[in-house]
């Protein structure tokens, strides 16, 4: 991967998770927050981190960000200071802006003056969180579609010391097994002869509606 | 699924978004914070909404909460009052306590007070976040072990119009090709005959190390 430059402004729990992240993956990452402990703090896991207020034109001018790549801003409280920093990165130029928004509202606002992505992480993780918790057999799940997604489901009694073909899961749940985990070991392409046991994780694709009636019909 | 009955202590978005999502799952879900005006947004979206100090053993008790089959707690900033909170759910023996953590340390302390899960939303979707952002290809990406991820590629030019047989996938990246989407069409059982196509998004199970060495390769 050609490595970027990254600019993270607000240094919350997401924006440095952000900024720690890009920059363990090999990226060169600017950490700017206006509190002094904060920025203290992610120094040693950032390429650069400057304390300042994001507001201030005059200091970003003179930090050099016009010639990042990427810029998240991810002040969280603050609208007006979000709406503000994320209209002068788009003025400076910069061609990728992804801010966090704090309400539907508030996206709305980083739409219109020109975020190139808005995102919700404690609206999205509040999702999965509640559908992981729903039932205790779907483990975790990713949308692939609207319509189709990937869940882990962990094994049912039913299924202990049968194998893929005897299961038939295709026909059955309509689901697609795509691989299985035991403990730290993961079968990523299992066979028809292989065997489920007690403690085993299924991955699977499969539609909301198959996953819906399993969970009806097995988990009751 | 056979409905739980869920309560859900502060409703910031975190909050707000797990109860929310268990309610239009068809849970019961009560949800309670201290602010009034958070409680009246929130009451058309669960079963029940009220305004109290969830540290206030009193009132804990008097809304019946011993009964609940899950508690999850999302008081965010105040971390004596999550910890507070999360003790007194575990004492009034509600089986599963689930807490939102601010920082390790509170994690650490939520745990041994006899927390059943901490999660960290901001962190994690900090991760997820970075991860899609740092490769223009790696769309998505869900952690099945320490070494095994699923991901979200788009296909490369040199891709285009070639077989999955032609491609052999397995032997030249590690990547095992689980699903193809194509705009909103998934094809969740790709065959050695099927074609890739400018703007298909391969998913597929790879190690990281394999994901790393592809992105460099590749994406330079
Ligand atoms: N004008 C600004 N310039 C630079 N940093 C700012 C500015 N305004 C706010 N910040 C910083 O942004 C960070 C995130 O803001 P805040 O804590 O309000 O968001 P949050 O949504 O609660 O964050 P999280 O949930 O990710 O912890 C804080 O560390 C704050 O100091
Ligand atoms: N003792 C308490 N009893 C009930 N609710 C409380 C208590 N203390 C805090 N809360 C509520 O918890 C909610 C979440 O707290 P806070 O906003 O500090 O967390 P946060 O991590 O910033 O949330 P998020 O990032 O999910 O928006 C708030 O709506 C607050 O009113
Ligand atoms: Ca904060
Ligand atoms: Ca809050
Ligand atoms: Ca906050
Ligand atoms: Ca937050």
């Amino acid at each position: 991967m050609k490595s970027k430059q990254f600019v993270v402004i607000g240094l919350g729990r997401f924006g440095s998770s952000v900024a720690k992240t890009l920059y363990s993956l090999g990226n060169e990452v600017l950490a700017i927050d206006k509190d002094e402990k904060t920025v203290q703090n992610i120094s040693d896991y950032v390429t650069h981190a400057v304390q300042a207020d994001a507001t201030d034109e005059a200091t970003i001018s003179s930090l050099g960000i016009r010639n990042f790549d990427v810029a998240i801003v991810t002040i969280g409280s603050d609208i007006q200071s979000s709406v503000m920093v994320t209209l002068l990165l788009k003025e400076l130029g910069i061609k990728h802006v992804i801010a966090k928004a704090h309400n539907d509202l508030h996206a709305k606002v980083l739409y219109k003056i020109g975020a190139d992505r808005v995102v919700f992480p404690e609206r999205d993780m509040g999702v999965r969180v509640a559908h992981n918790l729903c039932t205790s057999n779907i483990l975790d799940y990713i949308e692939l579609s609207p319509d189709y997604n990937i869940v882990e489901i962990s094994a049912i009694e039913e299924w202990y010391n049968k194998t893929l073909r005897e299961l038939d899961m295709r026909n059955r749940y309509g689901f697609n097994v795509m691989a299985i985990k035991r403990g730290k070991d993961i079968n990523i392409s299992p066979k028809a002869d292989d065997v489920i046991k007690s403690g085993d994780v299924l991955v699977v694709i499969s539609t909301n509606e198959s996953i819906k009636k399993f969970e009806h019909d097995k988990l009751r």
